[in-house]
């Protein structure tokens, strides 16, 4: 019941904009895995914060978010704005939440995720109803404290070679990605998911 | 057999100048449990890397390290050397690895770290001998790139500002363990381990 509302949500998201395509082949890959489902999950992306510190989740905090490359203008336009806190540019790497039916499932996934180079996986519980929650996460990520109230801390030319950093720092999760959705396609389990396998539109997808 | 072997190495580590100990009244309450030890573990730290990115391990990439706060002039001395690949300040939070014998016990100890805010805590494995893996760790961490090969990208008073955030963030790293220690001693089983109880120099740290 909770594996189809979530699949039903998956392609909501979708449609409205709110699911990262990067993501969609490799959430596909887990949905046919008759005994997995995955959760609210993120492909990785750039975000500036006006926040104390960087995990900071204070209100309106987020400023800026983006799931692709940036451009230094783009930083130039929130960097003309005052700020109240800190400034800070964030990057992550793909932040993946899967719920698995049973223990062996759970840790099969964590052995995958592993081999794919998300080392910072692990259970976080386990629910009677929803199963064993895990998250799955790479090292992948940068901060960079750009500006305190009234004081830039990098001039133009600099926070240009801060912003290609933080590029390919995202590329880098992106390609974690991609080892992710190889090594689900090459550990997949021998019978796949009705709910997957005859949806004409997601079918098209497990490659 | 493998809680023995960890304790006395714990007690080692201490000896050798190897443990911090900010940590060591945190690992003698694990150690207090008689279902659970550590194994190698941080109290949080401050490191400058010359590396590609910050998480990276390449050989002799830290060239700095240290457990408290640390002073401008420390990295300005740092920074009169050439840059290689990468100068990255990175500060972390406290990690703790902890073994616990059983799955109810993996668990509790998961429970009463996020109580403590250990919020990216998880289950890293099961081995048959020796037990279930726990990983604890919070969100607290900071990087900063500092410099390319042959450019600074901060200013000497920028670069102030820096070590103060840096700083301070390894404080609330120290205050997360801090919370830790009360959440486990408020936590404590019903009997504790003869193994710390009856060792004079670990039993008057129980508190």
């Amino acid at each position: 019941m909770f594996k189809t509302r979530s699949w039903e949500r998956l392609w909501e998201d979708l449609l409205i904009g709110y699911l990262d395509e990067d993501l969609l082949p490799v959430l596909i890959e887990f949905f046919a895995r008759p005994r997995a489902y995955t959760l609210s999950s993120c492909s990785g992306r750039i975000t500036l914060s006006d926040s104390t510190y960087p995990w900071s989740r204070e209100e309106t905090s987020i400023v800026f978010k983006k799931h692709g490359p940036v451009e230094p203008v783009e930083i130039e336009d929130v960097l003309r704005h005052p700020v109240v806190r800190r400034l800070w540019l964030n990057v992550v790497g793909p932040i993946i939440h899967v719920s698995a039916r049973d223990m062996d499932e759970a840790w099969e996934i964590l052995r995958i995720a592993r081999e794919a180079g998300f080392k910072h996986s692990g259970l976080l519980s386990v629910h009677p109803a929803k199963g064993v929650m895990l998250e799955l996460r790479t090292g992948v990520r940068m901060t960079q404290l750009l500006a305190l109230p009234g004081k830039r801390l990098h001039g133009r030319e600099e926070l240009e070679s801060v912003v290609a950093v933080a590029n390919e720092i995202l590329g880098v999760g992106k390609e974690r990605l991609g080892r992710l959705l190889e090594a689900l396609r090459s550990n997949r389990p021998g019978e796949l998911d009705p709910l997957v396998v005859e949806d004409e539109a997601a079918a098209r997808w497990l490659g």
